[in-house]
């Protein structure tokens, strides 16, 4: 077996993904795109390396000349690794552009120059692709012959219908995600240690399950008792104690695709606020699979769970979803494509993944339930196979409050 | 305890910094900061969230008034969690700025308008620090009479510089570098799959050691074989051979803050050109801690290693080290300040914390050594106390070289 068969898609994937980009572009009437964003160039080219702490550019022409990927020097045997480009599609750039006052996008600007690209209509990532409005004011000053465009989250949304094979690799996602997810549930208990558990679930998010190894994973968020009023929180020193609810929600990473899951523990007896809360939401995601559906709008799946919960007085002020897949550390694993909240009148379709999340954070306490679906044209399928109830733990078993 | 007490740093430390930054600030004629990397969010507030997939900024006014920070709305309680800030010095967003075409950067530009700053002289985060070009194009456009100048990584030239306590929270988060970097190191072993160990090191960052949990992990590095020419690799799917080196680069996080360390492991005896290596890479650090002192230039110590190291035939074009400190993943550990390369002509001083990064990467094979160091006006202090030799592991039992 030679390395790049490590490479986690056939050619043709890579080239079908090129060929949509292109297309899109074209409509647009765009010469040439300047990715920036590392989930961007990593479906385009298969290129995976946490070395996106420094300028990377995928230069796409949209003629069909090859794209040329611009890479620190010493990350250009891992392009040869984990991409099938040709080595002269690689450019490497020396670490003067790291080290000191030159920009590495002046580099990529002589390379547009150096190609004859520089009079053409160029799409750059304007928003929340890596690309600083340094980076823009250099391009603009390098290149004054080019007509820039915000590329408008093009690759994004080309990237919000996945193919059959990255299904597949989100559903070998959603069996890790599974298998960490028990591992959590198993582990928590009256006075075991926050970071303990957290170490547990790193572990098997990593390890994995049935021969299918994770890569690296976005911190899971984790918190118990009054914490569970927020999102986005970390274990603590702490150690879990009788009466208190934690949320977990986690995401394993297949060759880098994420599948988002949420689950909440409640040690010893739920008040029967507790329990009612959690009815409420199983209600609203009943509501909301209901709508998620092809032929929807993104809203349409807000209005069912808003009209489902509403009645049991529970009030999410934020959206209940959104786009997941290709996921990098600089922007977690959240697409910025389609969200399920008032407005997004998108309209889902097959082959979407969403990671409905379902979680709600009141004044004092929180619930999380969450999990990836693939749109269909019926019935939504899940990534996960883990019953969705309430888990109640006593004396270190867990039962699940509906046995 | 009350659940604040989980703020890292006394009051005194984050007032102390910020003095430090409206110094600085006021000394280049600022009025006006608005941050935007999570890092010096954190650095001046403490605020402690992986949510930095949307718009955060913190403004901080010259003058003395109170700095604010804007959040998304779901993540007002973090805010609260783990910052002293009063309640009305954090702001939350709604989620119409993050899934419709309003961006928060205008909410942004209402809370400067409300608070009458809008005519000030106000520094971005032009290059690197989570701040788009459409971000800039808002503020310019929302706030006509501002005057508007690169913050010029003005925080992190603050954050270069370590307090004592920062230094203790290093020396802790070195502490578990060093365990993780051990069971690492016994876990390699003919025919052990590579994510098995990765698992293993992921669970020894995060539950650390001797009581010191560590916080959420920046991904380990992990090369073997002919992968070990390159440096910025994840594991693969494969097992350990007999007969090839592996390459393993990790930095536990104590409460954010990242102390990188690296070693090699030689799985059979190394060939004689390979122990070569070793021994040239063991003089180079010699020659670089030589210098690795206040007083002396960056550049000095890339010059010792290289004079030290040439004559042995390595040649390692890349910077040999950088600042290091806190760390989100956004953009890894790395501070972008002081870099040890030719051309950075900065004095190193006491309390700096430097990654001595010296890896060295060939065409067919690579070696890694690194180390995190605070800088003295004597010998510089390593937060590691492992041995610096090469691993070499037969049967599985690691073995080190010189013994």
């Amino acid at each position: 077996m030679s390395e790049r068969d490590q490479v986690p898609f056939p050619a043709t994937e890579y080239s079908d993904r090129l060929d949509r980009v292109r297309k899109a572009a074209d409509d647009r009437g765009l010469d040439l795109l300047v990715l920036t964003d590392p989930k961007n160039i990593c479906y385009l080219t298969g290129y995976d390396t946490y070395a996106f702490y420094v300028t990377q550019a995928l230069l796409v022409p949209v003629s069909g000349e090859q794209p040329r990927l611009i890479v620190r020097g010493i990350d250009v045997t891992a392009a040869q690794w984990t991409t099938r480009l040709s080595d002269d599609q690689i450019l490497g750039y020396g670490d003067e552009f790291v080290v000191q006052d030159a920009h590495p996008m002046a580099f990529v600007a002589d390379v547009i120059k150096a190609n004859g690209w520089h009079h053409l209509r160029i799409a750059v990532e304007c928003d929340g692709g890596s690309f600083s409005p340094l980076a823009m004011r250099i391009l603009e000053h390098e290149l004054p012959d080019a007509r820039f465009a915000d590329s408008r989250r093009l690759v994004e949304w080309v990237r919000c219908i996945k193919s059959t094979r990255e299904l597949a690799v989100m559903c070998e996602a959603g069996k890790i995600s599974d298998h960490a997810m028990s591992v959590a549930l198993e582990a928590i208990a009256p006075g075991v240690a926050e970071p303990a558990v957290a170490a547990a679930i790193y572990a098997a998010l990593v390890e994995g399950v049935d021969g299918l190894a994770g890569s690296s994973p976005w911190q899971p968020y984790m918190a118990a008792g009054q914490r569970t009023n927020s999102p986005h929180c970390r274990w603590t020193d702490r150690r879990y104690r009788v009466g208190e609810p934690t949320m977990i929600e986690l995401g394993a990473h297949r060759h880098n695709y994420a599948a988002g899951l949420s689950r909440t523990v409640f040690l010893g007896d739920p008040p029967d606020a507790y329990r009612a809360l959690d009815k409420a939401v199983q209600r609203g995601m009943a509501a909301a699979l209901d709508k998620l559906k092809a032929g929807y709008r993104a809203e349409d799946v807000k209005q069912a769970w808003q009209l489902a919960t509403t009645a049991r007085g529970v009030e999410k002020g934020s959206r209940i979803g959104y786009s997941i897949g290709l996921s990098f550390p600089d922007t977690c694993w959240v697409e910025r494509t389609v969200s399920l909240a008032a407005g997004d009148r998108t309209v889902l379709q097959p082959h979407m993944t969403i990671h409905l999340m379902l979680a709600v954070w009141l004044d004092k306490i929180g619930h999380s339930l969450s999990e990836t679906f693939i749109i269909t044209e019926g019935e939504p399928e899940s990534v996960s196979s883990l019953p969705r109830q309430l888990t109640v733990t006593h004396t270190g078993q867990p039962h699940r409050a509906g046995e």
